[in-house]
C-alpha cells in the first residue's frame, strides 16, 4: 500500500467488483465505461491473469497510471473501429521494436498479436521490416524476444 | 556527377535500361533481380516519377544508398509474403511516427499506404494509436503530415 | 470536412457549445467533464486563440486526436495535484528537448511554462541541464527555439 | 588498473585526497574547484558511498568520464542557480524516462529527487506525465523503477 | 525448427556447406556471393564460433533476418572500401552508444573494433565523445559495457 | 541582450579578448584555458566566422550553453589524444545521423569532418553504414544533408 496516496485501491476496485453506480455520478460512470471497455479488450488480448497481475504490480505505485493505461490505451484507442485488432497489435509491435527499450512490453504485445489472430509469420515479418526503418539492432533484439514468446507458446521447437 | 565516386551511374543504368547480362556475371544478375523486383514494388507504391526523382536526387550523392534502398528495402523485404502490402505500409507509418524526425519519408509512406489499398481511416488509426506508444507529440506531428497528404490527394476538404 | 469520418464535428461541438446532456448519456457527460476541464487548463496555458486554432487544424484530420489531447493530456494529467503547473511544464520542456523532433510543440510548452509562472531562467536552466542527459545537440536546438519564443514575447532584446 | 591509460588514478586522487595545489597550476586548481563543487553536490544527492562506488567502478575504465560527469554534470550544471535542486532532479527524471534505456541511472535520480526534498508524489506525477509526451511504455517502465526505489527506501509497503 | 516457415535451414545451409550452384540459379549464386563475403568479414571481426552461435540462435526464429544481417550488413556495407575496418567499427560503436538500448550488440562491436585493430583508447574515446552528442547516460552506460569487454579480454585489471 | 541574465557578455568577452588574468582567479584562468583550447579547435574545424556567428546567436539566449559547448565539447573532449580529429568528426556524424533530429548540427560536423582531413568518401561511407544500425530513414535523411554540404563546397557537381 502506498503511504503517499490516499486514493489507493480505486483501480483494483474498478477491476474486480461488479458495480452499480448512481446516475448522478456521471464522471465515474463514464470512466467505468471506458475502464470496463478497456479491461474487456485487454483481458481478451493478454488474459485476465496477466492483466490482473500487471494492474496489481503497477497499482502498488501508481494506480492511476494502471487505470489510464486501460482507460485510454484500451478503452479509448484499441477499442476503436477502423483498424482490425491484429493490425493494431502489429503497429504496436512496430512501435515497440523501434523504441527498443521496453522488452517486457514488446513481449506482451507479441502475445497480444497472436491472441488477436495474427499469424506468427506476420509478427516475424513486422519485426523483420523494422530492420529497414529502425535498423538491424532494433530488429535483431525484437526478434529474440519474439523467439522467447514463440517458445513459451510452444510454436517454436528449439532443437538443442 | 560525383568527383569522388568512380562507379557513378550504375544505379541509374540499372533503373532505366533493359539489360541482358552474361550468366557469368552472376552477382550482377542477382543484384539486378533484387533491384528490378524492388523497383517494381516501389514504383507501384509511390509512382515511377516519384521513385525516379528520389533515386536521381539521392543518386547524386550516394548511388549505392539509393540502390540499397531499392534492393534491400523493397526487393528483399517489402516484396516478401507473410504480410500484406497495406499492412507493411502501416507498420512503416508506425515506425516513422515513432522515430518522428523524418517527415518527408513519413509522407511518402502515408501515400504508399493509400496506394497499397489502405483506407485513410487505417492510416489515421495507426497514427492515433501511436499516441499510446510513442506519445502525443509523435502522434500530433505525424497527423499533420497525414493531413497534408490527404489534402494533396483531395481526400480532405479543408474549409477556410 | 473529412470525407472518411462520419463523426466529424464532435470535438468542435464539445469545445464551442454550451451543452445540456441527458443524464442517461453518462459517458458523454463524463467525457465532457474531462474535456471541459482539460480545455480550461489548456486555454489557461496557451490562450484560447491558440488552442482553438490548434484544435481546428488537427480536428480537420483527426478530431478524436484533438479531443484526446485535451481529455487525456490536460483533463486527466496536467490537471492533477501533486506537481505545480510550472513544474509540469518544465518536465514537459525536458521531455520535448530530449525527443528533439517536435520544435513547434516545444515552443508551445516554453510558452506554457512562462504562462504558468515559470521564470525564463527556469526554462533556460531546464534546457541547459538537458545537455547532460540528452546531449548538446538536443540542448542547443531547444535553446534556439526558446530564444525564438523569448523574442516573440519581447523578453529577449536581439541586437542586430 | 588500466593497461592503456597512463593517467590512471587522477580522479580517485581528486576525490579522496585533501589537496593543496600550487597557484601556478591554474588549470588543475580550477578543475579541482569544479570537481570539488560537483562532488559536494553529487554526494549530497546520492550519498558519499554511492558516489564513491560509482566513481570507482567507472574510473576503472574511464577515470576521465567519471571526472567529467562530476565536473560538468554537477560542478557546472546542477550547481547553478535559477532552478531548485528538486526541480533539477525532476527534469532529469523526465529526461531519463523519455530516453528509456538507462534504468540504473533513472533509479539513481529518483533517489536524488527524494534526497533533494521532492515528495514521492512529485516523482510519480513527473513519470505519469511522461505518458503524454514519451508514451505509456516509457511511463510504465519508469514507474516500476520508481516502485523499486520506494520499496528500497521503505516508503512503499508491498503486500505479498 | 520453425513450424510456420517452410524455408527453414537455408541460412544454415548457406553458412555451413560448400556449394556448387548451377549458373542458371543466378540469384542464389549472387546471394551466396554476398553472404559468403559478409560471413568472411563477420567471422574475421567476431570469430567463427560467435557468428555461428548468433546465426543459429537468430536462425531458429528468423533465418532470413540472420541471413540479411550477413548479406546486407557485412556483405554489402562493412565490406566496402572508403573507410577502414577499425573506423567502421568505431562509427558503429558511436551509433550503438547513441541508441542505448542494445548492450549485447554494443559489446559485440566493441569486440569487433578491437579485433579490427582499434586500440582500446580509441573505443574509450569514441564512447567518451558520445557524452557530448548523446548525453552522459548513453556514455556512462556504454562505458560500463566496454569495461566488461576489456575484462573478458584481459586488458583491464580489475582490482578488488 | 538578455533581460534576465546579469552575466551577459562573459562568453563573448572570453572569445574575443586577449586576457591577462591574475593568478588568484584560478577558476577563471583554468576555464579560459579550456575555453581558449576549445575555441582554437572549433575555429580550426568550422572556421572563425561560423563559430563566432554560432556563439553570438546562442549567446543571446544562453551564453553559458555557448561557453560550455566550447569548454566541454571542444576543450575537454575533442582536444583529447587517443583518436584522430577526422575520426572524432566521423563518430560525431554517426551520432547525429542516428539522432536524426538536428540537421543543422549534422551539416556543421560534415563540414568539420572534411576540414579535419576526412575524404568525402569517408563521410558518405559513415552515413551509409548507419542504414544498418539506425535504419534507412536516418541514412537517407543524413545523406541529403551531406549532399547539400558537398554542393556548397563545390565537391559535388549537380547536373540539372
Amino acid at each position: 500500500m502506498l503511504h503517499y496516496l490516499g486514493q489507493w485501491g480505486r483501480a483494483v476496485a474498478l477491476a474486480t467488483l461488479a458495480f452499480s453506480v448512481h446516475p448522478a455520478l456521471a464522471t465515474d460512470v463514464a470512466a467505468q465505461g471506458r475502464y470496463q471497455q478497456g479491461l474487456t479488450v485487454a483481458n481478451g488480448l493478454f488474459g485476465e491473469e496477466f492483466v490482473s497481475r500487471f494492474m496489481g504490480a503497477l497499482g502498488e505505485v501508481s494506480p492511476d497510471l494502471a487505470r489510464f493505461t486501460i482507460e485510454y490505451g484500451y478503452g479509448d484507442i484499441v477499442s476503436r473501429p477502423g483498424l482490425g485488432l491484429c493490425e493494431r497489435e502489429l503497429v504496436t509491435v512496430a512501435a515497440l521494436t523501434t523504441l527498443g527499450a521496453y522488452p517486457p512490453l514488446l513481449k506482451t504485445h507479441i502475445n497480444g498479436a497472436l491472441q488477436a489472430g495474427c499469424k506468427p509469420e506476420a509478427v516475424v515479418e513486422t519485426i523483420l521490416q523494422m530492420s529497414v526503418y529502425a535498423g538491424f539492432p532494433a530488429s535483431i533484439s525484437a526478434m529474440t524476444h519474439a523467439k522467447a514468446v514463440f517458445v513459451e507458446r510452444g510454436i517454436l521447437n528449439v532443437t538443442k
